[in-house]
C-alpha cells in the first residue's frame, strides 16, 4: 500500500456535553475522512455546523454518521425496527448533514452508519438491501463505509454502490474477521495500535484474539475518537504511516 | 386576483399519534402547497417520507416547515436561543426534508417556519437577518413564506430572497395587521372562512377583531390542518375559489 | 367468577397528539384499573396530571405503565439494553407517576410494563428477576400486572411480589397461551370481544387462533384504549359483565 | 457563622457524555448537599441511580434539580410555558428522583430548580406561587433552595414552605444582589473563590461587579460542578471553611 484513508468519528458531543477526551480539533488535522454524527445518537445542529467547518479548514473529506434514534444509549443499543423505518432515519440524518455541507460548498463523500446500526446492516439482509437500493436511486456515487465480507458490503458491491472497506485499529478481531464489540472501551497502547495498522497496511494481516493471523482487506483505517487517549492513537498511527511513506488520503 | 396559492401544514403527526382530525390524505388534493413538518416540533422520518410521496401524487409543491425543538409543546412555545442556534436548527430540518424530496426527484419550493419560530422571526431583527443571509448563500431561490410587513419579510425583500406573503384564513387579525395567536383553536364555520378568503382575494381587505376593514397583501392562503374541522374549511374554501374562477396554483 | 378487574391503558397521548380515538374520558368511568403512560413511550407530565385526576374522579385504581424510551416507536420496538438500565428506566417512570398520585392523595396500586418491555420481561429471566428483586425492596405490596405463565409472573410469585394476571380481550391467543402480537391493530366486533371475555370469566377458556380452546387463568381483563373503536369494546364488555352479575372491581 | 451548607449540582452527565470535568466522585465527599439532575436538562435514570448511591456513601443530603425540558440547551434557555406545565414538569422530575431515593432508604431534603427555570421562578410571580402552593400540598417540609429576595423566596416564606437561601461562590453579583448570568463560564481562581465565600460567611458581604460591598443573606454556598476547575474550587473552599472552624453541614 502506498496510500490509505484514515477516518474517525467527529462531532460526537451533544449540546454542552463531550464524549471521550473531546479532542476533535486536535484529531481533525491528522485524518483524511471525518464521519460526522448527525443527531440521533450524538451530535446536534450546532456541533454539526462547527464540525463541517473544522473539516473544511483542514481539507478533510466528510460523510454522514447516522445512528439509531437512541441518544441516551449513544446508538450502541439495537432497536428492533422495520427496514423502511431505519432507512428513513438514515435519509433524514444524511440530508441534515448534507445541508451544512451545502452551506460550505462541500459535497458529502460518504455515509457510515454508527454503532449498533452499523452492526445491524452488516448482518441483516433485508435492511441492508433496502438501504443500498435507496442509495442507488438517491446518490449512486456516495461511498459506503463498511467491513469487507459483511452483508451490506456484499450487497453494495452487487448493486454497484461504491464501498470503502474499513480496518478497525482500536478493536479486536475474531477468527471470522469480525470485530469483537465491547461495551466499555479501555485505553490502548498507541505503539501497539500503530504496529497493528502498519502491519495491516504492509502485510495485509491482523492478529485475532485467538493469536492467529488472518488476511484483512481494507481501504481505510478507523480510529474511534471516543476511545480514551484517542488523540495519542491517531498521532502515533499517523506518524508511523508518514514515516513508512504511506500517504494518508481520502478515497477520492 | 385570478390565481392564488393555497397552503396547509402537512405531516404533523408524530409516530403513531395524530393531531387535529388526521386528514392529510383528504386535504392534500385540494391545496397547491404543503408545508411539511420536519421533526423538531412534529413529524418524523416515516411521516415525512409518506407526506412527500402524497404531495408528489397530487402534484402539490412542497416546502420545509421547521420549528423549535419542542415536541411536547408542538413548537408553540418560544425558546430563548441565540440566532445562530435557531438558524442551525432550521438548516438541519430543511436538509432532512430535502433528502426525502431528492429521493422522489422533487425540489423544495419553500421554507416556512412553524408556530413560535414563525412569530419569533416575524419580530426579531437579528435572527431574521442571519436566517435570510444564510438562505442567500444556501439556496437563493428558495421561497420564504411569511407575513407581509413582518421583520423577516422586509429583510428578505431587502436582501433579495423571494417571498410568498400569507393570508391566514383561520386566524383573526388585529388592527395592526398581525394575527391574534390563541392557545386552543376552536372549530370555525366553513362558510365564514370561505367568505373571508374570497373577500381577501377579491377586495384585498380583511375585517379585524375590532370590526374594521384593513387592507391585506398576500400571495397564498393558509388553512391549518390541525384546526378542528380543517377538511371542511379547505373543501369549502377551495370550492368557492373554483366557483369564483380563482385558480389554486403554487407560486411557481 | 363473581368479580373481575377491567384495566385499560390511559393517558397515551403526547403533547397535543392523540392516539386511537382519544376517548379516555369516556372509557375511564367503565373500568376499574387505569395503567397510566409515564412519558417514555407515551404520556407527558400534563397528561399524567390530568389522567390521575380523571381516575380519581371515577374511583379508578391507578398504576404506572412504563415503556422503553422510544417515543416515536410508541414503545413497541425492542431495545437491547442491560437489565439494570431497564430497571432504572422503570423506576424513573414509576416515581414520576407516584408524585402525581401523591399530590392527589392516592396510592399507586400497580405497575404494568408497556408493549415491547412487557414482552421482554415476559421472556427475559435476567431482566425480570432484577426488576422483581428491586420491587421487593422498593414497594413489596405494589401489584405486578402480567400474564399467567410468563417468566416475570413466575419470578414474582416465587419472590413474593403480588401479581394480577391479565386476559387480553382484544388480542388473539396461540396454542401456547401467548398472545399474538401484531403491528397494526384493526377494529374488532364489540359483541365478539364481549363474548370472549364472558366465556373466559365463566368457563375459564379462550379459543386460540388455531380454533382450539385452552384454559386461561386471570384476575383482570385488559382492553387497549388505542384499538380503533375501543370505547365500544369497553362499553359492550362492561354491559355484558354487569348483566352477567360479574362485578367490575379493582384487585384491591 | 459556625456552620454552613455547601451544595453542588451532581449527576449532570447524560448517557455516555460528561460535562465540565466529570468529577462528581471527587466533589461529593467535600459537600453536604447534592442537587441531582433529573433528566429534562441533564441526567438520566442510570446516572441518577449512581448519583444517589454516591451521595448516600458520603452521607450527603440529596434533592431534586429539575430543569426545563431542553436537553440540547442544558436547561439554560427560557421556554415560554404556562405555570401549570412547568409545575407538572417539576413534579414529574421530583418524583423520578424520589423513587431512587426510596430504593436507597433515603428522603429527599430539597428541590432546587435549574438554570433558566431557577431564574424564571425567581422572577415570575404566577409560576412561583403555583409551584409553592403545590409544594405546600405535596410535601410541606421539602426545603426550597433559592436566592434571598427573589420572588419565589418571598412567596415560600409567605406560604410557609421552608427555604434555604444560596450564595453563589462562582458567580458575580450586581448591585441589586442578583447574580450576573453568563453564557460561557470560564475558570476561576480557587483562592479568590474561597476568599469570597469566607468573607460572605464571616462578614455577610459580597463585592459586586461594580466594586461595592453589599450585604448577603444565605444558608448554603453553591459551587457549580460544571465550572471548569470546579474540583479545585470546592477543595479550596472546603479547606478554608474547615480551617476557619465553619462546619460544612446540610441544613437538616
Amino acid at each position: 500500500m502506498t496510500e490509505v484513508d484514515l477516518n474517525s468519528d467527529m462531532g460526537e458531543g451533544f449540546g454542552p456535553w463531550t464524549i471521550g477526551d473531546g479532542v476533535d480539533e486536535a484529531i481533525m488535522p491528522l485524518i483524511s475522512t471525518a464521519n460526522i454524527a448527525t443527531g440521533f445518537h450524538a451530535g446536534d445542529p450546532n456541533t454539526m455546523q462547527r464540525t463541517v467547518e473544522l473539516a473544511k479548514r483542514h481539507g478533510v473529506a466528510i460523510g454522514a454518521h447516522p445512528g439509531f434514534r437512541d441518544l441516551v444509549g449513544f446508538g450502541r443499543r439495537h432497536i428492533n425496527a422495520p427496514a423502511q423505518e431505519l432507512v428513513n432515519d438514515m435519509l433524514y440524518q444524511l440530508g441534515a448533514l448534507r445541508e451544512f455541507a451545502r452551506l460550505q460548498g462541500l459535497r458529502l463523500q460518504h455515509i457510515k452508519p454508527h454503532g449498533a446500526l452499523y452492526m445491524h446492516l452488516a448482518r441483516d439482509e433485508g435492511a441492508a438491501r433496502l438501504f443500498i437500493e435507496t442509495l442507488r436511486r438517491l446518490d449512486p456515487e456516495l461511498l459506503l463505509f463498511c467491513m469487507d465480507g459483511s452483508v451490506i458490503c456484499r450487497i453494495a458491491q452487487e448493486l454497484g454502490q461504491p464501498v470503502v472497506r474499513e480496518f478497525y485499529a482500536d478493536r479486536d478481531y475474531d477468527a471470522s474477521g469480525s470485530i469483537v464489540f465491547i461495551r466499555r472501551i479501555t485505553a490502548l497502547d498507541p505503539e501497539q495500535v500503530a504496529d497493528k495498522v502498519l502491519r495491516a497496511c504492509q502485510e495485509g494481516v491482523v492478529q485475532t484474539v485467538d493469536g492467529k493471523d488472518i488476511p484483512i482487506a481494507f481501504d481505510s483505517v478507523c480510529i474511534h475518537s471516543d476511545t480514551p487517549g484517542a488523540l495519542a492513537l491517531v498521532q502515533r498511527t499517523r506518524a508511523r504511516l508518514d514515516a513508512a511513506g504511506i500517504a494518508v488520503r481520502a478515497p477520492r
